[in-house]
């Protein structure tokens, strides 16, 4: 395709973004197809000729479109938010546009330093410590993976570089809590420690976050029974409840061993632009790695992950390759992100943080973030004063974990009497709310019933649309008996 | 950003992209900017209000643009073919736009399915054996990392679901050559197994691919010490020379131990859309694993890499987690491609292979491939009949290794007779080409001193343009002395 036929398409392609976006709110927001109904309407071949642009975007509209949950819709409310601001997607079509190769600093000199530089202005906003220096990641499993990785060369003085983990004798342990992401033990198991070496530190029955004297606990133990503690990770908003682990208090724990910090804020680094949101992240500076997300709450299109590291040099030996095709005059007097991560190969990420950052304005990201707080604690107080309604872990961020509990299943100090009945009831007006189409919001085990997770967050969401969601629950959770 | 000023901008973008596209044979190839140049130019800290899309445009125009080395460029010759089609550029449009967020199948049922279908076009039109299946991921680098996470765990029976890699007692081994790419000895690095257990096979003189009797012995020797071969990785087409190891011949030694055998033809993959070119992926049938970059020299925009498994149970089982905010109640009837690499949040990368293949047609892509075959055997033609000039391996698909052998530094029979002297005229001569922003070719070690490597595959490179190169490259070395 040649530049004056995208043009062309390039037109009706923006126009047909903008009009999507301004109708999302009338499309259901979780996608109404079942199991292989999208492949099925596809063709088994690739086309040997090409087609037009019309066709390819009437599939577009006609196949994908309903086969996409819109976590863009302001009634989005799962998982998380999943916010892909206009403003970055102007940037990210920039890179493409582009088609710049990232594999060194020489191959494209802005994608490093433009990197750089938007890095750290996101350092200095969320007042992460000065001198942490920060890389673009895809997500925040592979920044986990890279600072267990990163943790696991520190405790073995580098044994990638003679026989690896086998070759060492006590086994290395890692520490986080069960109320931690999916993605850590997933990382733990990867980087080769066993999942048997990942402990779940217990967590404070109320606030859910990690109870430093039981990290004490399981840290002395494991040194007493001949292992060697290698790597805390702390979760700054898990994705349950958003509880908040004392990284101030795990650090000096974690330090009498030596060993790494890495603190785990996908989700809640966002907040940090937000001085009154600091306290999240109080005592960062005695960690070793922090990684979070813009490509959620802040809404830098997937994908875009910050992970910050206090001893860069210390990620580039672990992770550095220098094969001669590769080499330069000017090595080492440059970044070479390669060295910072997996990939040898990088997108020009940082361009959508640059076109976001600086369309939207700081002030006004800030003020949509201000506004997600504000509605979380609305909705809140909402649940806290009607009847039947509970509210089940501290607000501390925009999300609101709450249940519906109809008399006789929960006695008055709040212990579930029938979980079964329990379970079944929430499940079914869950299921309700999202078949529906209307609203979205997901359901999470906690203390082993099913409680209702309402992330509120998505860019277009306003106090309205909040309302809208907790009439619509209501209705479905009387619906339900 | 709303959907207006989105429109607006949006239009302004991809009119400056389609006039970039149009220009890009007047700009230098290489970048012009010297250290820390573009990061000078940029504020130190991020903007409080918005800024105007002109202005930031105005950004990309003056510094981004000249910080970039042109890729898409038609004399670009350097490291591989990073060609970002602008039908695929599209395509990766429609994914921001879209902003849809892959972490389910539940969360956008046809990022998986698209991806699903996509993945099994190009497994059909590259035949790679059915059943294989196959998952997109960033890079060849993270898709050999899980592939080495994959051998490592079959190997030791899931040793990540106990101790790890250090509960083992017999240091496992994995097997590859001092040609493949940088990105292997790393992942073995990062997957545990220790850089000391990394054995590098040698290679046949001529050919430079894998000898099969040295591996053959490599892995006797181990077993012999009581260690265990994990994997073997071949490399389809090495960074280097395009050299193309044995699989045919590697998987049966590799059998005998029951081990993983990955195929690593990230650059090569391309040609096996190329019926005449399937030779590269003889014996594959066998092998376990194979990835390659449609992001290289196939033109789907970074980044972009499909790794293809012969058993995706065992993968999953490798990489799975079901926390309980992911379960729905489709799990088991779908493809939850989160349990099939490390990250859990995943862009919908498919749509901009499907864009490219349906907007540009197989045909067309066949007959590029074609051309970029062409013009590197007519380029080789050239160098084989020029005195003073030699061709230093095998041409087996667009690259072509050369070198200017002024009269002195080597022998009649093909002996350095002066590295240094041949060193210094290589490296002078490479970089006044460079410099010169005219072309871009890319310097590297072939047996201990320095060789030229012409990567040809720009998508907008012709035969003209080759000419040209050949012109330019005659002209440095002459006037190197």
């Amino acid at each position: 395709m040649g530049p004056e036929e995208f043009r062309a398409a390039g037109h009706e392609l923006i126009d047909w973004i903008a009009d999507y976006r301004a109708r999302i709110p009338q499309l259901p927001v979780q996608a109404q197809v079942g199991p292989g109904e999208v492949a099925g309407k596809l063709p088994s071949r690739a086309p040997e000729e090409a087609e037009s642009f019309r066709r390819v975007l009437a599939d577009l509209e006609e196949i994908v479109v309903p086969g996409v949950t819109q976590v863009q819709h302001p009634r989005y409310f799962g998982w998380f938010p999943s916010n892909a601001t206009l403003s970055s997607v102007l940037g990210d079509l920039a890179t493409s546009g582009l088609g710049a190769l990232g594999i060194t600093w020489q191959s494209a000199p802005a994608l490093t330093e433009v990197e750089e530089v938007v890095v750290e202005w996101l350092r200095e906003l969320t007042a992460l410590p000065e001198g942490w220096k920060g890389v673009i990641q895809d997500t925040a499993s592979s920044a986990c993976l890279v600072a267990l990785l990163a943790a696991r060369e520190r405790a073995t003085n580098y044994s990638e570089a003679r026989g690896g983990l086998q070759a060492e004798n006590a086994p290395l342990t890692v520490y986080t809590t069960q109320h931690a992401h999916s993605s850590i033990p997933k990382a733990v198991a990867l980087a080769g420690y066993g999942r048997d070496n990942c402990r779940f530190v217990g967590v404070d029955p109320v606030t859910y976050a990690m109870r430093p004297e039981a990290l004490a606990a399981a840290l002395e133990a494991d040194v007493a029974a001949g292992r060697r503690p290698a790597a805390v990770v702390a979760s700054v908003g898990t994705t349950g409840t958003t509880a908040v682990d004392p990284v101030a208090q795990i650090v000096p724990l974690a330090r009498q061993y030596g060993r790494w910090v890495h603190v785990d804020a996908a989700m809640a680094g966002s907040a940090l632009l937000l001085p009154e949101m600091r306290w999240l992240a109080d005592g960062v500076a005695g960690a070793d790695s922090l990684a979070w997300n813009p490509h959620k709450w802040l809404g830098t299109v997937l994908d875009c992950s910050l992970l910050y590291v206090a001893d860069p040099d210390h990620l580039i030996r672990v992770m550095s390759t220098s094969p001669s095709y590769l080499r330069s005059a000017v090595d080492g007097e440059v970044t070479q992100y390669k060295d910072w991560g997996i990939p040898l190969g990088r997108r020009f990420r940082a361009l959508k943080l640059w076109f976001h950052l600086r369309l939207d304005g700081v002030e006004a990201i800030q003020a949509r973030l201000r506004r997600d707080l504000d509605n979380a604690r609305w909705l809140a107080d909402q649940v806290s004063s009607t009847p039947g309604w509970r509210i089940l872990a501290p607000v501390n961020l925009q999300t609101v974990v709450l249940r519906h509990e109809p008399d006789g299943v929960v006695s008055a100090t709040g212990a579930v009497l029938d979980p079964g009945a329990l379970n079944a009831h929430t499940l079914s007006w869950v299921d309700s709310v999202n078949t529906s189409g209307a609203a979205l919001v997901t359901p999470s085990l906690l203390d082993g019933t099913w409680a209702v997770r309402v992330s509120i967050g998505a860019e277009p969401t306003e106090r309205q649309h909040v309302e809208e969601l907790w009439t619509l629950v209501k209705q479905a959770a009387e619906r339900a008996g």
